[in-house]
C-alpha cells in the first residue's frame, strides 16, 4: 500500500485530541503531563500496528524501529502551555506514515521518532539534548519547570515503559519536517522551504550606571541619563548589526528594565537584554565584536559606565549537504517553483541529532506567520505536500 | 523658648528613620505606602505636642494648626522610589520647628502644613492640586501609579484620619523652604536662594502597541517591535525638543515598561512616561504640539499604535512680591553676600499655593547637586542658615 495521506490527516487530527484546548484547533500538552504520556501511548500502539518496533528510552523519547540500520523521520509531540496542533506533531505522525507505507511496500528501512521536551518545560531541547549528550540524564533529573517540578520526578511517571538509550549509529540520518513558525513562506506563497542550516543564538545581559538625578534641576547638559545611552546604543547595535546583516539575520532587545523607573527622575540604570540570531559563526562573533565596541564608544561619549555580561548561545548547525541535497530535488520535482532554501530561525531537535548523523529539515508554512498559539495553522494541501516531498526524498537515499 | 537648631536637626533624623534605605541617609517613603502614613502620624503627635491642632484632609495633606488666621510653613514628607532625606522633609521640619518655638514664645501665628504625594507617584503635586483646586477628588481617585493602584484605593488607607478639606483664606500666605535640588549654589557657594519663579512642567504617559512575535522566526523587515518605535520616538524628542529648547528647558523619558519583556519575544507593547518643563506657557505648549507630531508619525511608519495620554501639568508660577522681599531681607541680614535670587527647576507645591494665597520659597544649596538618590546631602549649617532666615523672615511678616 502506498503512502496514504488520508491516513497521514487521520492520525494528525486523532493526535489533537489528546490534551485538545477546546480553541480551535489548539492542544495543551506540555512534556509528562497525563496527556503527554496518553498521546505517546497511542503513538506507540500505531507504530506496533504499523510494524514496528516500540521503544521507549530513560528520558521518553519514544522510538518506532525498522531494523538495525535505517533512515530516522521525526519531530516531538509534547507542546507549549498554549500550543498549536501541528508545531512537532507534524513531522512525527509524517514519520508514521512513512515508515509504515515503506514497511508496507517493502521500501527501503525508515523509523521514526517522537523526541520529548522539545518545547523546553524542563531545559531547552531535553529529550534530544540527553540522547546527543548536550547534558548528562543525571542534569537533566535536576532541571525543574517552573512550579519547582523536577524532571527526574516528571520521567518517573513513565519509567514502567522505558529502556536503554539508542546508539546513534543504528540510524544512517534524521529528517524532521517541521511548521515554519514564521510568516515567510505564507508571504512567499511558496509550499516547501529545505533548510539550509538552523541558526545560532547569542544573548547577553547589559547594564548601563548613569547617575540618578532630578528631571527638573539637572540641566540636560549635564545628564548621564542610562535611558537615553540605551536609546543612543539601540540605535547604533541597529546601524551596525544592519551593516553585517542577511536577510535572514534578527536582532531583538525584547527585555528591558530602568531604575528608579519615575517619570520625574534621570534614570540612573538600565538593564536590558540583547539576542541576535545567524546561521553563520563568524557573522555572530562579529556581531559581538559590534556590541562591545557600541559598549565603549556610549561609555566614553556619554560618562556612563556599560558592563556587557558574559555572551551565551547556541551554535549553528548545518544541515547535511546529500539529504539536504534529497529534499532539494523532491520539492523540485512534487513542488516546481514553489519551493526555496531557508535558515531555520527558530531552534529545533534537528540542530542537537546534526551533531551525531546526517540532518536535514524541511518546513510547510503557517498561515499568518503564527505558533505557539491555539490559532496555529497549515493549508491541508500544504501538510500533503510536505509528506510527499519527505517521502520521496526518504526513498531516494 | 526660642528657635532650637538641635531639636530642629533632631525631628529631621528621626523622620528619616521612616523608610530608612540603609544606604547613606536615603529614604524609600512614596505617598501612602505604610512608612509614609506612619511618619505622617509620627509628625502629628510632634504637631500635637507642640500645642498645634492636628488636621489631616481627606487626599492626606497633614496640617498643624494654630488659630484661624496664621502665616503656612511647609513642605511634603513624601518621597520618590528612591528619595534623599531633606527634599520636602527639610520644609516640613523647619515648618514645625519655627511654628512650635513661635508658640512657645507667644510669638505670631504660623501653622505647618505637609502635602500628599509631592513626588507624583499618583499625578504631579497630588495633594496640593487638589486642595488649590486643579482637580477634583474625584478626578484624583481615578489616577493610578505604575502599578494601577488608584489613588482613590490609597487614601481609603488613611480614611479614618480624614476630615475636611481647609478653607484657604485661614492662611494668610505660605513659605517652602526647600533643598535647591541642582547644582547652582553648591557651584556659586551661596547659602541661601530666594526663588523669583517656579517653572512649568508637562506630562503625559504614552503607550505603542505592535505585535508580540517570535524573535527567531520573524524577520526584521515585518516586525512591529514595540521597543524599537520607543527608541525612535525618543530620537526623534530629542531633535525636535532641542530645536525649541532654551538651556533651561529640560525633558525626561525616566519610566519604560516593555511587554512581555522577555528577550525572546519581540516587543508587542511599550508604555512610558514624557515630561518636560519651561518657564514659558508657549514653549510648553509648542513641545505638547510636537508630542502629537511624533506619535502620529512613529504611528504611521512603523505600523504601530501611539496613544497618548491626557496631558497633565502645572503652569509656571511667579512668587509673592511682599513675602520675597521679607526672605530677601532676612537673607541679607543673615547671611550678607552668601544668598541670591534665583528660579525653580524644579515643581514645588508652592506653585501649586501661589494660585490661591501670597507664596514665596528659599532654597539651601545641594551638594553636589545630587537629589531624588539616596546621597542627596546639605551641610548642616547651610540647613541651620536656612531655618533661622525663614524664621527671620516669618516673625517680621
Amino acid at each position: 500500500m502506498a503512502l496514504n495521506p488520508a491516513r497521514f490527516l487521520q492520525d494528525l487530527h486523532r493526535l489533537r485530541s489528546f490534551g485538545a484546548s477546546g480553541v480551535g484547533k489548539g492542544v495543551v500538552r506540555p512534556a509528562f503531563t497525563a496527556v503527554d504520556i496518553a498521546s505517546r501511548q497511542w503513538l506507540a500502539s500505531r507504530m506496533q500496528e504499523a510494524g514496528l518496533e516500540v521503544h521507549f528510552d530513560p528520558v521518553g523519547n519514544l522510538f518506532g524501529l525498522n531494523g538495525p540500520k535505517s533512515l530516522l523521520i521525526g519531530s516531538h509531540s509534547d507542546s507549549q502551555p498554549e500550543g498549536g496542533w501541528l508545531d512537532g506533531a507534524l513531522g512525527v505522525i509524517a514519520g508514521l506514515e512513512i515508515a509504515r507505507a515503506s514497511k508496507e511496500d517493502g521500501g527501503p528501512a525508515i523509523s521514526v521518532v517522537n523526541f520529548q521536551d522539545e518545547e523546553g518545560r524542563f531545559g531547552i531541547l531535553t529529550g534530544s539534548d540527553v540522547w546527543t549528550g548536550q547534558i548528562s540524564l543525571a542534569e537533566a533529573d535536576a532541571l525543574t519547570d517552573t512550579d519547582g517540578l523536577t524532571l527526574g520526578a516528571a520521567r518517573a511517571r513513565m519509567s514502567g515503559r522505558a529502556r536503554e538509550f539508542l546508539p546513534h549509529d543504528m540510524f544512517s540520518g534524521f529528517i524532521e519536517m517541521h511548521i515554519e513558525q514564521g510568516p515567510g513562506m505564507d508571504v512567499s506563497g511558496d509550499q516547501i522551504g529545505v533548510v539550509s542550516d538552523i541558526v545560532g543564538i547569542r544573548e547577553t545581559r547589559i547594564r548601563i550606571c548613569g547617575r540618578q538625578n532630578h528631571a527638573g534641576t539637572t540641566p540636560m547638559a549635564l545628564r548621564q541619563d542610562a535611558f537615553q545611552a540605551l536609546s543612543d546604543f539601540n540605535q547604533r547595535i541597529n546601524a551596525r548589526f544592519g551593516a553585517v546583516a542577511t536577510k535572514a539575520t534578527v536582532w531583538t532587545l525584547g527585555h528591558a528594565e530602568l531604575s528608579p523607573n519615575a517619570s520625574s527622575v534621570v534614570p540612573g540604570q538600565a538593564r536590558f537584554t540583547l539576542q541576535w540570531r545567524d546561521g553563520d559563526l563568524a557573522r555572530l562573533a562579529a556581531m559581538e565584536s559590534i556590541v562591545e565596541d557600541v559598549a565603549k564608544d556610549i561609555a566614553q561619549e556619554r560618562g556612563v559606565e556599560v558592563e556587557v555580561g558574559p555572551v551565551g548561545g547556541i551554535d549553528p548547525a548545518a544541515m547535511d549537504d546529500r539529504l539536504k541535497a534529497a529534499l532539494q530535488q523532491a520539492a523540485h520535482d512534487l513542488a516546481p517553483s514553489k519551493w526555496r532554501d531557508l535558515p531555520s530561525g527558530a531552534l529545533h531537535d534537528a540542530a542537537n541529532v546534526a551533531r551525531v548523523m546526517p540532518t536535514a529539515m524541511l518546513f510547510v508554512p503557517s498561515i499568518g506567520g503564527i505558533s505557539h498559539a491555539f490559532d496555529e495553522d497549515t493549508k491541508e494541501e500544504d501538510l500533503i505536500k510536505g509528506l510527499e516531498v519527505l517521502n520521496r526524498a526518504a526513498l531516494s537515499l
